[in-house]
């Protein structure tokens, strides 16, 4: 059982729920529907698990607050939306000490905060593990709406940052913690524990009409961007993995790979864009004027499906899957 | 640590983030934000877990998802509001192999449909035991919106229908399943296993402007009842505790008290409400009139804080709290 598989499954027994409601539902980053006539509100869930998404050993509490609202942040920020609020449902796990609670919540109060994201409420359960289950609705100008349906061949496809410095991370934090003194280690934990949601980005990337879809790179760009090009009916070349610099001083160290950390390590939280690839140029120098780094070029969209590298071989999707 | 305790210095943590976006938020049963001028937006979030809130052996998997969705739903009501769309966390525990996942899912979509609630999304982790995080969002015309916190001394107390009945469910369900054959059992395990949110009963309450404040009674009248009068600043008097048939039946012969599985058992999803004195017998036969049961009394707010019997004895909070 994989979790793709599941997903459609599932969509497939809920869809006659009321679809009409929705403008997008299940498949997407979040699912939209429609507030206002000028605006478009938007939901998204994410939960983590003790021990599977985390373990106390290697975060604190308040790391894990962080990343739990980041990585929801982060799909609202690949649909162009600014949060509005959030709901929490807590699982108290026998880890769970009042003193360990309050610091996650701490953690997540922190970043919603600068997110400007409200805390609307949520759900506080027993449960036999620490669990934080996220849910955020954000909301968005009609016209700035991106999916991951538009993607069309010959678009060129770009991150917001390089991939694998999270990766790099979890190696540090977990698999090898002699190398917590190297270069790069700090920046790797950062990117592993406090990773930042691609908001602002997000926005401004949205506000553009040549840029055509955007998800986020949550599974690692061998997954993503396959289910990018899949909900577009298109494929994609990868030609280019940009690999964060940490992930390329440490993943020797560990006796790792690190284009593959980079490809198929996952929660970058960085965004995943195609633009028409016209325009692509002009959107990346007044992006790196904007943000004080480049929009980095990884491929090109194709009108043949599945995922290659530039020499034509096939690339498999080897990021996160829950259920595998 | 008790629940509210703990919610109460939650609350105080994320108070800071973005409050003024929200028109209600922690504490009501759902948060409340603007999505256009005449109408709310409100959003709720419920989470069962595993061997917490229900059992593989006591539940079928598409009763749990019914009951999951149900408790959602019924805060939608108790808002006066009507459901929208839905997300689904779902953790994948040992105990759930794809046929139950499905099935639960068949539960939710089922109810989903019936009460015009689209399923938008949702999350599917790995978990140590099943767990399932749904929030719903759900809309309201403003001037309709009930909160908890608008009851006024004098206001006559009320239940959409006998409490207790879930209670017995669990009864024969879990703890004396040597009374299914008994007179009620049936009607006991549909209560315990597929509640019936109140969603037309809410609305229908919601648009009288003698209805001051509502809420749900999923964590048991003498819980539920004590937070509507402390979030208005009040108290109470129980008069009379409408119990159910079936728990009067059963609560003898599982060695029990029919009245205190009435006020402390939860999980009834009636909606408790209070309404301007003198509208209420007015009100209670146009509810009789137009649902086919009786709105039935409880008792009377009073300005003196605190819960009491009406010979003056004071009622503990007996109900479900997660962390007791």
């Amino acid at each position: 059982m994989t979790e793709d598989d599941l997903i459609a499954k599932l969509q497939a027994i809920v869809s006659h729920a009321a679809p009409g409601a929705l403008l997008v539902g299940i498949g997407d980053d979040a699912a939209v529907w429609q507030p206002s006539r000028s605006h478009r509100s938007v939901i998204t869930t994410d939960a983590l698990i003790e021990d599977v998404h985390f373990t106390r050993a290697a975060m604190s509490a308040a790391d894990v607050g962080h990343r739990a609202l980041a990585s929801n942040l982060s799909d609202i920020a690949a649909m162009g939306a600014k949060p509005v609020l959030a709901t929490i449902a807590f699982g108290v796990g026998p880890g769970a000490d009042e003193a360990w609670i309050l610091d996650c919540y701490r953690g997540i109060a922190a970043l919603a905060e600068r997110a400007k994201c409200a805390i609307a409420g949520g759900d506080i359960v027993r449960a036999p593990a620490i669990m934080i289950s996220i849910t955020i609705v954000g909301e968005v100008r009609a016209s700035n709406l991106k999916t991951r349906a538009a993607m069309l061949p010959g678009d060129t496809i770009a991150v917001t940052g390089p991939l694998g410095a999270s990766r790099a991370g979890l190696a540090v934090a977990v698999e090898h913690p002699e190398l917590a003194s190297e270069a790069g280690a700090a920046e790797a934990l950062r990117a592993f524990r406090t990773p930042e949601p691609r908001l602002a980005e997000g926005r401004w990337l949205a506000a553009s009409r040549n840029v055509r879809a955007m998800m986020d790179t949550s599974d690692g760009l061998s997954t993503d961007l396959a289910r990018l090009a899949r909900a577009s009916n298109a494929g994609a070349t990868i030609e280019t993995v940009p690999v964060a610099e940490c992930a390329r001083a440490l993943a020797p160290r560990a006796g790792a790979d690190a284009q593959a950390w980079a490809l198929d390590g996952g929660e970058d939280y960085e965004l995943l864009v195609s633009v028409a690839s016209r325009a692509f140029s002009h959107l990346a120098g007044r992006f790196h004027a904007r943000f004080g780094r480049p929009l980095l070029r990884v491929g090109v969209a194709t009108a043949e499906t599945g995922l290659r590298h530039a020499g034509g071989a096939p690339i498999a999707s080897a990021g996160w899957d829950h259920l595998r």
